[in-house]
This record gives C-alpha cells, structure tokens and sequence, in this order.
C-alpha cells in the first residue's frame, strides 16, 4: 500500500468517527509495516479514550517497528487525558510519519519537532481532509464553526405565501440530512421554527436514530410549550448566536449546524460567523412565498456574501450547493 | 465501429448543427461500410442544403453499398426542398438502418416502413439525443420550444433592492450562456429588460461573434430607443407571449430561450409554456433583492411548479441546473 492509498484509509477512518469526538478533531491514522503492508487503522474515541495513533499502533503491535504512520493531522505532543501520540509513535518504532494537516492547538502542537528530535523522518502532506475542516476553523477561530443549512425551490423559497408546508426537496436529500445530523456537535434553530414546525432535531435513519446524536440548541426567548417534541427530547437554550457560540464551545462543540429559520439565517450571517452554507436545491419554481432569510433593510450590490463552492452533489432530483467562506 | 460508438459520432453531429437547421431537426448520420468501418459522417445543413443521410452518403460513395447507417432521427419519407432520405439509404445500396428517435413530423415520417418494405433491416434504438430535444417536442407541441434562462444566488435574487448591478456569476457561466445562444433559433426579452440592461442579445465568443446568430425577440410594447444596442442590430417585437410563439413557429423558429426579465418569466410560467428552465445559481446571499420571477398574487403549495432537474454542471464557482417540465 503506497502513501495515497493509506492516507485514504486514513481519511476514511477520520470521516467515520466525525460528531463523537470533541473538543477531540476527528482524527484517521494507519501504521504500514517496514514492508509497506497494512498494519492498523485506528480513528480517534470519545473524549477520555485513545487517539487515533494509539489505536491504530494497539492493532500493529510489533509489526510497526521500522514501519511508517500516515496521520490526518500531525500527532499531538501534549500530556492530556492521554499520552502524546508523537511519543507512543517514537516508542512503537515507527520510522516514518506523514500527516496531512498542522496542529493548530498551540498545546497540542510541536508533534513533528518531537519526531524529528528522535530521528523519525517526517512528512507535511498538505492535504486537506473534509472531515477535519470543521475542527481546524473552530480552533482557528475560538468558537463552533457554523454551518448553515436551507432547502429552498430554484428560486429561492422555502416555503409557499401562506406558510402551507409540505417537503420542498425529496427522500434522498431529506435522508442525506439526517446522515448530516449525525456528524455535527449540534443543531441549532430559532424559537420561530421550534414553534411552527415542531422539530424533533434527531438524526434518523430509516428505521430509528443514528449512534450519534447531535445537542439541540435552541436560540430566543417565546416559551416552547412542554408537550412539543424538542421539549420531550430535552434542550439548550440561549438568548442570542453569540451566547450559543461561546457557551457551546465551552463545553466542548467545534461543529455546529444552524438549520433555520429565516431571522436566525440573517443574524448569522450579519454576524459574520457562517463559515459553510449547505443549501439544498429543488427543482421547482414557487413564484413568491417565504425566504430563506428575512433581511432587515433593502441591498446594493456591495452588500452580497460572496462564498466558494467547494462540493455539488446531486440527491435524486435535488442538488446539495455546498458553500465555503472566501476568507478561510 | 460498433452501432453504439456510430450513435455517439452521430450524436455530436447533431450537436454541432443544433440552431442553424430550422424549421428542419439538426439530425447527425454515420454510414459504416460493409466491414463496419466509418465510411461516412453527415449533419442537417442549413434549410434547403442536404439533409444529414444524404451528406454521409455523399462521402461514403460506393462504400455505402451492404453498409450500416446510424441516424438520430427516422430517416425522412417526403419530397420537400430536398429528396426523401429513406430513398437515398436504398438508393447508395444501404442493408441496416439504426435510428435513435422516431419522426413525429407526419408529413415526414414512414422512412422506417419504406425503408423495411424494401428489404432493409431497421432498428428503432429509443436513445435520447439532446440536441433534438427542443425541436422534437416542439413538433409534438405545434410550438416553440421554451427554455426559461436565470442567472440568481443561492437565496433567488437576480440583483440587489436597489436594482444595482453586477454580474452574479462568474466568467465560466457567462460564456456557457453565449455558446448557448448559439445554438438556439431565438432569444426573448421583454421590454423591462431590454430598456433597463440594453442588452446586445448576440453570441459572442471572446473575440468575436459565433457563427450563428440566434433572432433577437422583444415582447412588449414600450419603446425601445434608437441608440440601444437592440435597435442598433435590428429585432424584431411581439405584443405577448403567445402572439410571439405563434409567429416564430410560423417562420421556421423551433428553439427559443426567454432571458428575462422577472414578468416575462412569469407570463410564461402562468402560460404553461416553459418546457425547460436554465437555472445558473452563484454561490452568494443577498438576502434580499430582485426576484427571479414577477409573481402577481401569493402562492399556496398547490401552485408548486414542479420540474425534474435533467442536467447539473458545474461552471467554475456557478452550477447550472437544467430543469425539464414533469409531463414532458
């Protein structure tokens, strides 16, 4: 197995364990053995368990003497609730490391320099890894970063003039959220939508709930009756986006997802703190009807959030825009 | 050569002739010579010139004799400007005939009963070829076709409140919508459009203009200045919708693209004519602006236009979504 094979075993494992991990970045490492074999995959546990090179070196055993490690970020080199996995590598006799991405922990960080203190030849691959970038802008940024997710018709609606509701995009897409849901540290809505539709806020699969499930944050202060599902599940409550980032970043959230509605998509976006945008595109022409975003005042052309379009994938008759910000 | 790589050759035959054959189809024909070598590739020309078989026939020459012909459209059975080319396959010594569509023309169609009654085998291979799409469905229809073209954001707006402009997608997109233009019999504005961009309506390359150039179309009855770019080029103007879709059906158009603006493409919806929508989305958020479609009163779910999106293709940052009509 070359490099790139591993490093995509690597990727892979990092995706499968994304939303279960932090504060922790979910992280893929693979040990090959001095022959190049595959010896050990390992992703990173829940908080408290084993890092990803830990795990992955448990499965090697003696077999990574003289072999090479192949890491989604660069192995850490503090003392936390675990070792550091720069020493565990060292110990393990690992000769070789590659890693796709910097620690941008300034704790965490300094793993390469340990390894190249002890002779371990060492390797900056420079890869992005799609299920780290939430987890390196947050840390870059100090708060959650922020996703915010729509489904609208072609032309912009979410919902009719009347706010008669009925699904705008179809099963594959409305699957592919809950698939979604299931990788975020949290969702989060305004009090409007908690109250007209009702959300449960889960990550369902076809027939129950996925392992994981995301915190359910709701921002506002109108009263959500006790009988409502969100009540009957439990959550967070918080007065305003930046209180929710603070206090969900204090305790531990690196991924969330705004999910609606519209005031709580302007203030977001006023605020400067949408990192990603998913919007889900139907392919159907309402006329007029509800916004996605209720904006407050009228616009010039200067006043456009222009973003990046890092993925485009089509979900049946739907189209998953998935948008990145300019800056990052 | 087997008959699916002819098909794929006289596919981009009919391709590389879309919007410079109507009132007739840009059809594409290859004959494979009795070993099944290419022998000969042909295309619709202009009205009144050759009609694809013919044109392969031509270079063929006596290789056509025991050969294959692969035709995207029913050879034709009528003696209009031009012979029938059901006889011409017999005529140059033909064996098989493949054709992708069959001819809903009446006057046109009998080539595969013609050709069978003497001795040929002929095959109705039912593959879609998408530059006949317009011109087949406006044969069925007894109209144009009609493609509805947008530029907007992710949230639906075409321009900011304040009607400030500035292009909303990029470089790719732009020049895809002139190749575009290219290919299609006319393009349609109304009078808002026309008086508020003072579009030239052509298709430009980057240095120059294509060699086709679609009939410039504006619908309304406000007057248009001599100095714009319309007057300047010529053009010609309808009162309405229908008026417009009857005359250009009447003098040979059968492709034509409505670029706008927000009324016209709400008359044309409300009409039940918009049997393909070309929606260019750009990866911004105005949160507010100009809609995309005038829509005169408020909308319950019941008026969802519903379509089925048929092509998604990334354009640089843009995505242009191909929409076609449910009941097509």
């Amino acid at each position: 197995m070359d490099i790139a094979q591993a490093l995509t075993v690597a990727h892979e494992a990092s995706a499968s364990v994304r939303g279960t991990t932090s504060p922790n970045p979910p992280v893929g490492a693979v040990i090959l053995d001095a022959q190049g074999d595959l010896a050990g995959v390992g992703a990173t546990a829940p908080p408290g368990g084993p890092h990803a090179e830990v795990a992955a070196l448990a499965t090697a055993g003696t077999r990574a003497i003289g072999g090479t490690a192949v890491v989604t970020l660069e192995p850490c080199n503090h003392y936390g609730r675990t070792g550091p996995c720069s020493k565990a590598l060292v110990d393990a006799g690992i000769n070789r490391v590659f890693y796709a991405n910097q620690d941008p922990f300034p704790q965490a960080a300094g793993g390469a320099e340990f390894l190249k203190a002890r002779g371990v030849e060492t390797h900056f691959l420079n890869t992005p890894i799609r299920a780290l970038t939430p987890w390196l802008a947050a840390t870059r940024l100090g708060r959650p970063h922020v996703t915010l997710k729509f489904a609208a018709t072609v032309d912009g609606f979410a919902a009719a003039s009347d706010g008669s509701s009925q699904w705008i995009t179809g099963e594959q897409a409305r699957s592919f959220v809950h698939s979604d849901r299931s990788k975020r540290d949290a969702i989060v809505v305004g009090t409007g939508t908690a109250l007209a539709d009702n959300p449960s806020l889960t990550a369902r699969t076809a027939d129950g709930l996925y392992a994981h499930q995301p915190r359910r944050v709701v921002i506002g202060s109108r009263e959500i009756p006790e009988t409502s599902n969100l009540a009957t599940s439990g959550f967070e409550r918080y007065s305003g986006i930046s209180e929710a980032l603070k206090a969900l970043w204090d305790t531990g959230c690196r991924d969330i997802l705004i999910e609606g509605g519209p005031t709580l998509a302007a203030s977001a976006l006023q605020l400067g703190v949408v990192d990603q945008i998913q919007a889900y595109i139907a392919p159907a022409l309402l006329g007029t009807g509800k916004s996605i975003i209720t904006w407050p005042q009228s616009t010039t052309m200067d006043d456009i959030h222009r973003f990046e379009t890092t993925s485009v994938v089509t979900l049946g008759n739907d189209v998953l825009m998935e948008l990145t910000r300019k800056d990052q």
